[in-house]
């Protein structure tokens, strides 16, 4: 519950010893971070104290246009105040000065997108104070050059280079390799000279008043809510509905003023597997952003106990203790993994941040499992908190061990985030995105990636960095997208001009392939054949609570006996969609196929068709079998004929010689089955009205192999599905011809048993939705074909969408690609529109969906809602959507 | 009101001195001849006494499979029974038998479509009784001969072939040149040899029981619904929702008794241009359907008065004051124009039929005008009366009369359907449909034409015949669609295997253009050149009216200035939709527009449009003017932008020389530009979400346009339409640039008059129907784009659809094309959505339709249905629509 001030407009929260304003509960007010800082300090965690500037303050700034709302600053100037009191430092004093950091905070975590200063406060006077009070002139201007930097790149848009340059002026008078190498004196002319750089470039000096400082910061932290990086993650991420980001102001703590000092980053469990393992890295004498940034590699947590330093011999000893207190009580708090942000300061604890911690997939199912197990929270929490979308990562293939027993890797890297993945190198997030938009398949491969990169990360197939830990950005994305990464593969040299990296004295560049291993870390040459994952117990136990909780069936969509038998495994209880289109092209199929496409005369079609009936049937008894016992929904011929012809003289001629058409007739009849737009053109039933014999063909084939599946005891379920109709009369017509076809093939084959064989149609046109009232009273079942719904809802070609969707997406014209998830609003409407007009005409219709969107979850919520009965994915789906149906279901309660 | 035993389930209605059970108000029981005869008889009109059977039985006959009702033939003999009573004879007597036609009789007319039988009753007793009984022997075994021929054809389906040749045997037996030169012996030898052809192609004799003729007549003029060429028929008409035919059994009445009889067709005004003057064609010694079937040529009925014979010198006059005095009685009855069909056996006169007489619509307004003159009728019925879509032949060219006066004819034929037509010769229907399809100009030339022929007759141009009169089939069929036709151009001759023509000793074949004058008749080589048609003051007096009662606004498609201005003359209130695209394409522009599109960078592109802003000023300002006072609604740039590239490499080469750029370069853009489904691709107000810059020239050159008009006090009312807007955002980022752009063309020009711009969109996408309340928030006026709108909610591609549409058209799958006529059910579903959404949200939005359908008058209906405030079509079918609109209006009342 929000508190009362709340609604009466407070616009900062303060948290420390005075008083805590928030709560864990105001994330959408004063964001993630901010309830965090107000919750731990409520639980008595040592957190630093501040204050938070709510999101609204955010959202009414951008807003207004850049105006910070009226009485803002007040309030801030009000928490300012007390923070002086209770800490019992000065803004700005010449003796003990206070500092703080400036950090963004919105209500969804978004690591890296937005902008942190820190050390605000510092100025020409202060920096003597901050000297003064450590003991440590050296730190004191090492702060205050920082704060210039960091203060001129963020808010005054300054560009780092810059600072650089002046900074490798400096090494180089004092002959300094690294930056500690630089004396005392060198960082006080480095302040100078980053001064002048500051003044440069924005045509001011730097800002000596800590006031105007910190409103500066807030604002550039307001303005990057709105950066196309930050566009770009919540795009791509999915995030709407947030007003802003809100401000966290908060006292400094140093890891960087000794050996005695030090900073970390942690999740309370392993995130990567879920083992129930502390799980962090810290760097001594450092601060927080050396660590995020992968500059340097720090240390694993579990080797803290061991650091030591001269104020101290246990130092190490007595943090890791109290953060395995913390890390206790954390869990304990919120009932969920925790990741943290902590530094020590002069051997004091202080924890900077808390948030939940991103998992994999696999952590995600092993976590979820323990802390039922522990009896932190029971099996509808459990089921609720891991993505389904996540699942995929628990599925998808590794390297074949075999292969890899015979491989050796170039190098190994950090196992950042597992899976295994291959690709044609690529070296700028800009090029694996045009490559792979261009159908490549890429690795993107960088020093270090920043948020600048993550639309090339979202295209590539997985991710290679040669600095950072498990911890960088690149890591973390990476994760959160259950996208295969190996980071910190330090052996790796980048030539990103020369678009060549170069490892174990070989080069490889936009042309090579090589192979990442995300679980392992390893990096090999070539690419390397991959194998299905195995699954875990947790795994199962988690699928059966969901199969407990759901109320949408489970159907996959499968065109073989393999593919049906692996969905089966999976899970799957039934083919929602058998596509018939691709059993015609393996071997002499094609050329009976291209016969009947080129007969001039219905009996001549009849004649090739004849050849092709006992591929078909078959195919439809191998289907069957591997489905036995379970519904297999059996779509009619649907693409365009122009899509089994060849299309060059050369294939022509080859077949003019198979079957003895002349090449001129062939070519003739190619050019005649050419359509503007194939997508709206004669196909799908529109095929079997005008060569009715195909039907006949195909129901004739079914019927077949379902009276031979049951003479030998196979309990075939066949459902034959029309495609595209758009009318009721396309569907009676071909309905009877369907049933007298079926009649008489169980009249030629005497067979006396039952057959019930189900008649139904996609419901793919937009009219076919809109007439479902009397479609229905023709249909046993409908399945929704949302994809080319989609298309036609839209107007969307999806071959062609790519010219325009990324600026629609980018834009947020639309919130999502409708392809992948769907449209709610629009193509949803149709959605509901042909239930509800379906049910008042037949009430016990079937309905099922078998568009991609079957295998997404915020489509399938979108299906239980509705009221379809089954959602139908590609196999490896089946258990996402077996989750995401329970999630659907709990959530609906 | 129909009669209370109609509910009763009475399957026949007699009509006679005895009783007449049916009337006019039972045209859809007992079809409208049986109707009208009934009336006839009523009204005190001489019409031979007979029943009529519903077309209840029909559609029970056909549901069944082919089984009579129950009950039916009970009361067809009951009827039997009363005609015998009646006429004093009987069925089968070798005295004086009973002789009747079958003839069909649907609710609605259809010329020619249904099978016929006369003379049924004669067997080979009965024979004998009718020569008995006219003392004419020859005559008896004419009619007999005529009987077993129909019947064999039509019921029995035997070839007229067959009995041709049997014919032809005895006429060279004989030596006879004409049927009339055989003698008695010799018609009595060919009943004989009819009936072994009977024989040989049905296995059966020729039934002698006249109860079982009829009973299989019966069952041939049923079955005969469901024809063919009836279902076709009845799909180019649009005729539904009807059970099926009537039969019509009717005493014999003989026109081929002698010299004293005959038989004719007459309109009670001239159908083809209205004239209040009786108008119609006889035979004297002749059966009606030698008049219908062209095969003698007719005397004008005006020449009947001079008809004399043997028997009474004053026949003709006799017969023609009858004639007069009921065609009087018929309009006063009908207070319509009569088709009727008389004979005259032995001087007595017989009506045989009379229906509502189609007319031209030239010929429709006149009457319309008349009646309303002779107080028969009100503005209101006259409104109602003329069929909006006839209009068109009012308004469309005839032949250049300079080009006339030089050019003389080939040969002059009858003037049987007004209008000026040309085209290439076909000799087939199928050919004509087949060359029409691939974009040929046809003009279908046959003998003569039959029901089989009327798609081909559909396709053609124009129809040109070398045989028949004014009432012939092809006559009345083209008359009834508006299309020009000449028939019985009796100096042609038709090669129809060799595929030529010759005439005047030249030859024509199908490469050959001729030129037809429908309201001359004459016939012309090559092609005429055409002029606009003048109007009538009865079109001015018409339109008047239908503006007085009509609720929609009517505006026009037009895209130039001359357009506008024609359409302005035809009475458009406004355009309803200007395409900016073809502006593109002239001279210069297109250079600047492909050197637009070929640009890489932004500012390349604004370059480019810089230059192509003075071109759409210029169109615009034209524009403006022409409607001053009016609003004109211009839509920004639609198509792909692939449709202006240059697509062969020569064409690539001129362009890279003209503007500089690589062919090379060009070749790759415009590879880069296809797309594999255009229609559903980047265009509409895509192209300005990627390309604002377009927008930008576009709206600036509007703008402009209308300050320019302004400040020469034009009255110029801009409305911008921004085409193929799917989600709400699309439209609101494009009206916030759309309004910057006037704002500061305003700002720039310093224009400080009143200049109230309209913004408002398409609503020609599927989800755009579907979320209109939403984007009626931003739109001014939502103008519904049927074409796309057809396309994409039944996934019809317009340019593909011609595979298959043809057969959905058959099959009646779809009532009629939906491009031409709205689809009420499922697009009317979106449109009718759209309409009460919009509503919802901005209550005084405009609305109107700029699709093709426009123009129809179905569409129309619709259109004032759902509450659309105008519609807006091409200049020519304006006036169609102000009329299509006040009958809409008229017809809610």
């Amino acid at each position: 519950m929000a508190k009362k001030n709340a609604a009466a407009g407070k616009m900062v929260y303060y948290f420390g010893k005075t008083k805590t304003d928030g709560d864990a509960s105001m994330k959408m007010l004063i964001g993630g971070k901010g309830a965090n800082l107000a919750d731990m300090t409520s639980i008595g965690l040592p957190v630093p104290a501040g204050f938070t500037i709510t999101t609204e303050c955010c959202g009414a700034y951008n807003k207004a246009g850049g105006k910070f709302p009226k009485g803002m600053m007040d309030e801030v100037h009000a928490a300012v105040k007390t923070l002086e009191k209770e800490s019992g430092k000065k803004f700005g004093d010449s003796q003990d000065p206070l500092l703080v950091s400036v950090r963004s905070g919105a209500a969804v975590s978004m690591p890296g997108m937005m902008n942190t200063i820190l050390n605000l406060g510092l100025n020409d006077e202060s920096v003597a104070g901050l000297a003064n009070a450590t003991g440590n002139e050296r730190f004191a201007y090492d702060a205050y050059r920082r704060l210039i930097n960091m203060y001129g790149d963020v808010v005054m848009e300054v560009h780092h280079e810059y600072f650089e340059e002046a900074f490798n002026k400096i090494k180089a008078k004092y002959g300094a390799k690294d930056d500690n190498d630089v004396p005392t004196k060198g960082l006080i002319e480095l302040v100078a000279a980053y001064k002048q750089v500051y003044k440069k470039y924005t045509k001011n000096d730097f800002p000596q008043d800590p006031i105007e400082q910190l409103a500066l910061a807030i604002e550039a932290v307001f303005k990057s809510w709105n950066a196309d990086k930050a566009i770009s993650y919540r795009r791509i991420e999915g995030i709407t509905g947030l007003a802003g980001t809100a401000v966290n102001v908060q006292s400094m703590v140093f890891g960087n003023m000794g050996d005695d000092s030090g900073t970390g980053v942690a999740f309370t469990r392993n995130p990567s597997n879920g083992d129930n393992k502390f799980y962090g890295e810290f760097l001594v004498n450092a601060q927080g952003e050396d660590v995020v940034a992968g500059i340097r590699t720090p240390q694993p947590v579990a080797e803290m106990p061991k650091w030591t330093c001269e104020a101290d011999k246990t130092i190490g000893k007595k943090v890791h203790d109290e953060l395995m207190k913390i890390k206790d009580k954390l869990e304990k708090h919120y009932k969920d993994v925790q990741d943290i942000e902590f530094t020590i300061e002069r051997g004091k604890l202080y924890m900077l941040q808390t948030r939940t911690g991103k998992r994999t997939g696999m952590a995600a199912v092993k976590i979820a499992c323990d802390m039922v197990k522990e009896k932190l929270i029971d099996e509808k929490k459990a089921v609720m908190r891991i993505p389904a979308g996540d699942l995929t990562q628990l599925l998808l293939p590794s390297f074949d061990p075999a292969a890899k027993k015979k491989a050796s890797p170039l190098t190994i890297g950090l196992p950042a985030s597992p899976g295994a993945a291959f690709g044609k190198l690529a070296f700028t997030a800009e090029e694996a995105v045009e490559r792979a938009h261009n159908g490549e398949q890429v690795l993107l491969v960088r020093k270090e990636t920043s948020p600048e990169d993550v639309d090339g990360m979202h295209s590539a197939a997985g991710i290679l960095t040669s600095t950072g830990g498990m911890t960088s950005h690149a890591a973390v994305v990476a994760r959160g997208w259950g996208k295969c990464c190996v980071a910190g593969a330090g052996a790796i040299q980048i030539d990103e001009k020369a678009k060549k990296i170069t490892v174990g004295g070989k080069s490889y560049g936009v042309k090579d392939v090589l192979s990442i291993d995300g679980t392992t870390g390893e990096v090999f040459a070539g690419e390397m054949p991959t194998v299905s994952p195995k699954l875990s117990g947790d795994f199962s136990t988690v699928m059966g609570w969901a199969d407990k909780h759901r109320k949408l069936g489970v159907r996959t969509n499968a065109d073989s006996p393999a593919d049906a038998k692996r969905a089966r495994e999976f899970g799957a209880e039934g083919i929602g969609l058998c596509r018939t289109e691709h059993m015609f092209f393996e071997g002499d199929r094609i050329l009976a196929m291209r016969e009947m496409i080129l007969a001039e005369t219905k009996s001549a079609r009849e004649a090739a068709l004849k050849k092709l009936l006992p591929y078909q049937r078959k195919d439809f008894e191998g289907i069957f079998k591997a489905m036995a016992g379970l519904p297999v929904t059996v779509r009619l011929l649907d693409p365009p004929l122009h899509e089994f012809v060849p299309h060059d003289a050369k294939s022509q001629q080859d077949l003019s010689k198979a079957i003895g058409v002349p090449a001129k007739d062939i070519a003739a009849r190619v050019a005649q089955l050419h359509e503007a737009n194939p997508m709206l053109g004669h196909r799908g039933c529109r095929l079997s009205i005008t060569y009715p014999e195909i039907l006949v063909m195909q129901v004739t084939a079914i019927t077949e192999a379902a009276i031979l599946c049951k003479s030998k005891k196979i309990d075939a379920k066949a459902e034959i599905m029309i495609p595209l109709v758009g009318t009721v009369k396309e569907l009676s017509i071909l309905r009877r011809l369907t049933e007298e076809t079926i009649a008489s093939v169980i009249a030629a084959k005497k067979y006396t048993g039952k057959l019930d064989i189900l008649i139904g149609t996609m419901i793919e046109i937009p009219r076919a939705a809109l007439t479902a009232d009397e479609i229905a009273a023709e249909a046993d079942f409908f399945s929704f074909g949302t994809n080319d719904l989609t298309q036609m809802t839209f107007g969307y070609s999806r071959d062609d969408v790519n010219t325009f969707l990324p600026d629609y997406l980018y834009h947020e014209i639309l919130p999502k690609d409708p392809f992948q998830s769907i449209d709610a609003s629009g193509v949803g409407q149709l959605v509901e529109m042909a239930v509800a007009k379906g049910k008042t005409v037949n009430k016990g219709i079937k309905l099922g969906i078998c568009g991609e969107h079957g295998g997404d979850p915020a489509s399938i919520k979108f299906c239980h809602a509705v009221g379809l009965n089954y959602v139908s994915c590609s196999p490896f789906r089946v258990p996402i959507a077996r989750l995401a149906a329970a999630q659907a279901a709990l959530m609906a309660k």
